[in-house]
């Protein structure tokens, strides 16, 4: 009987990311009572109903709008179809009505979630051995996971409160120079990072793209998050801000619609120099490459975001205004609730958290090693669940930190949450 | 404004299949009067109706009937879900009833179609350069596509009438050896292989798993055109014959359901032994890969794939049945015309073809080369499209092959086409 030595398999598979991810769940299940503020789920309220037909049918009629005869555009939802997409025009369109970002058809690919468009990107970008991806840190598990499958080098540049340590930032590429090696690319997401929380301010978006001109590197933007800013108060995307096609831009309709879709999206409007002299876009050889992954989107769920996207004015900001007035009021009830109960401080000491204005994501520095024994305690004495957040962090750093992720809960429940918290902080923790 | 080097960009987008691929759908795109035996697309009769509520219910029905609350299978459409899938226990149950193929939900994953799966099973099994993927020569161009975007190294091995060549294989291995190197896998399609057509004998899979056992490679067997058998020619799959776990599975819904559904399954049951002593199955290992290449299979088109299947009585020969038939037809209709058009033989010396027993493909020797500069003539001036072969073979083999698909035409089409291609062929080729 074949019998498989780990040693053999892939080194992506023993990355400790995934161990803990496992271990995570593996608690859950065994807490099933427990409140948990792990997962990164959307809310329940915001899923919607089973009966689809009508977003499917919405879309259709807006093939038919297009001029594509009738069964013309039904095949299109059955058959095998271009690599790159066939709701592209929708959301080239809400790109530009609601984020200002300017890009063609042509130069969006529509992707299986932001997962397969960051796979994808570090695919076609990373050539040479020489190539390192520069992360922010604490990072979000996917960019890393996608790398590891690639075998791709990773430097962590740290994350501040103005959004990245640019001097950091320049420093890894001279570093990476000096070494005969090159920063081809730095992963971001600008607009409340998971699991960091935080926003980069518009100068340092600024100061980014004029850096990135200088050392020449790209910047991947995910902007899952951006949707969750208060009303009035957003900023641009990196990519709306980029006169020189130096971002690539990457999103998903996981939040602002629904995760079981399963789409996403990434601008790639940068010019690939051909051998008969012309260009195309990277976002062709982008669908290439989704030809060896996935071949393409399933047209099923493409077209029920597309029809949502259309019942709602061609607008990502209408789709998503109420999910995002949501989370926001789940956010705040969390820090308020923070506040409220450890905001002592003197009973706690060593222990803060920061304040996001946007995202899931709250994280709470600890006194002590948040590690997977804590966690058991918490789990199991007090009936509240946290994630650690060591697995976010690609050098050591972070393990006495936990991230709390409020966007499944309702109010009451992250109240309740937040009590538990307090009393096995209160009960177990000593600075 | 960034310009992007091709010699920068990763070596799989230059790529010769690509680019064939690229200018086939260029020619057909300038010639869309022609009939066309290139692409493998489905017959438009078999894809579904566009109203598929139903079928989803009947999912969400089934999930009931196991206990879920209607909520909880609600929930299961629209969020993350787990990366094995969520239709394994119905799958699993097809693959028992119709093949006698014994796996476990938990030794299955559902991938975005058969491309995922194997791209999933090589990054798994391929660690180190020193492995070396095997592959039947002409070869369908997913797994070589998903070995480049990998940088694996492949050696073809001669497909031959009884399936594949043996000693050839057993040869490989022992220069691989001789290297310090290993055949890790070999990848085959033993029922009707695309595009060489061939049919694997039921003495050829004892010997190849013979083989497979005493050199120890494992064997990653697709069975995307398993179900266009004629009724009770069907040969067990090597799978079913599988008695050491040394086959991979792979399978498709594109074909015996529809390729818009991006459906696909891979049983992988191999062992693999845990640090602890346990062990858990390859498929548990492919499911981690797959949350850092697409997270989740969207429950969206698994609801309609595993509904349909339920409506069948949970049989994929039931799903397929007509679909078969048809396929049959399509595949006969297309050689009795070879016959009656080309048959003569002594009028156009040079040219012979097979005579699959099933599948989408025939193919076609010339006595010329069978390349680009003669498709356009024969596109131009004879209205008739077919497919190269020579972007299947590895060893630069088949320049004088041609593939004629028949899967997506009607019989009189599929016939006035063949009479097309003998004009251009008893015009255009001297032996």
């Amino acid at each position: 009987m074949v019998e498989l030595s780990p040693s053999r398999l892939h080194g992506s598979l023993s990355a400790p990311v995934l161990g803990s991810i496992g271990f995570l769940n593996e608690v859950m299940g065994r807490f099933p009572e427990a409140i948990s503020f792990a997962p990164g789920a959307p809310h329940p309220e915001t899923l919607p109903d089973p009966q689809m037909q009508h977003y499917t049918d919405r879309f259709l009629e807006h093939l038919g709008a297009k001029g594509f005869a009738p069964e013309r555009a039904r095949r299109m939802l059955f058959e095998y179809g271009p690599s790159r997409g066939i709701i592209n025009d929708v959301v080239s369109e809400a790109l530009w009505r609601d984020h200002r970002i300017g890009c063609a058809a042509e130069e969006l690919v529509i992707t299986v979630g932001a997962q397969e468009a960051m796979l994808l990107v570090l695919r076609a970008l990373f050539a040479s051995a020489d190539d390192v991806l520069a992360v922010t840190n604490p990072c979000f598990v996917g960019i890393t996971g996608a790398a590891r499958l690639l075998d791709l080098d990773v430097v962590p540049v740290h994350e501040t409160a103005q959004g990245i340590d640019l001097d950091g930032l320049a420093r890894a590429c001279r570093t990476a120079r000096r070494d005969g090696r090159a920063i081809r690319a730095l992963y971001v997401a600008p607009d409340f990072s998971n699991p960091g929380g935080g926003r980069m301010s518009l100068d340092c978006r600024h100061r980014l793209l004029e850096l990135a001109d200088q050392e020449d590197f790209l910047v991947l933007e995910d902007n899952a998050y951006g949707f969750t800013a208060g009303a009035g108060t957003e900023l641009p995307a990196l990519k709306a801000l980029d006169t020189q096609r130096r971002v690539i831009h990457i999103g998903t309709f996981a939040k602002v619609a629904f995760p079981g879709a399963r789409v996403g999206y990434v601008v790639a409007d940068q010019q690939v120099l051909s051998e008969g002299g012309g260009t195309r876009p990277l976002a062709a050889e982008l669908a290439t490459l989704k030809t060896m992954v996935t071949v393409n989107t399933s047209p099923l769920p493409q077209a029920v975001i597309a029809g949502m996207l259309l019942e709602h004015g061609g607008s990502l900001v209408e789709l998503s205004r109420h999910k995002a007035a949501l989370y926001q009021r789940n956010l705040s009830t969390l820090t308020d609730a923070l506040d409220r109960h450890l905001g002592g401080g003197a009973a706690l000491p060593g222990i803060r958290w920061n304040r996001p204005e946007g995202g899931f994501f709250v994280r709470v520095h600890l006194p002590v090693r948040a590690d997977a024994r804590l966690l058991e305690v918490s789990a199991a004495k007090y009936g509240v669940l946290w994630t650690p957040m060591d697995q976010f962090y690609l050098d050591g750093a972070g393990d006495t930190q936990i991230r709390l992720s409020c966007s499944y809960l309702d109010p009451g429940r992250i109240e309740e949450g937040v009590r538990r918290l307090t009393a096995f902080l209160t009960k177990e923790i000593r600075a």
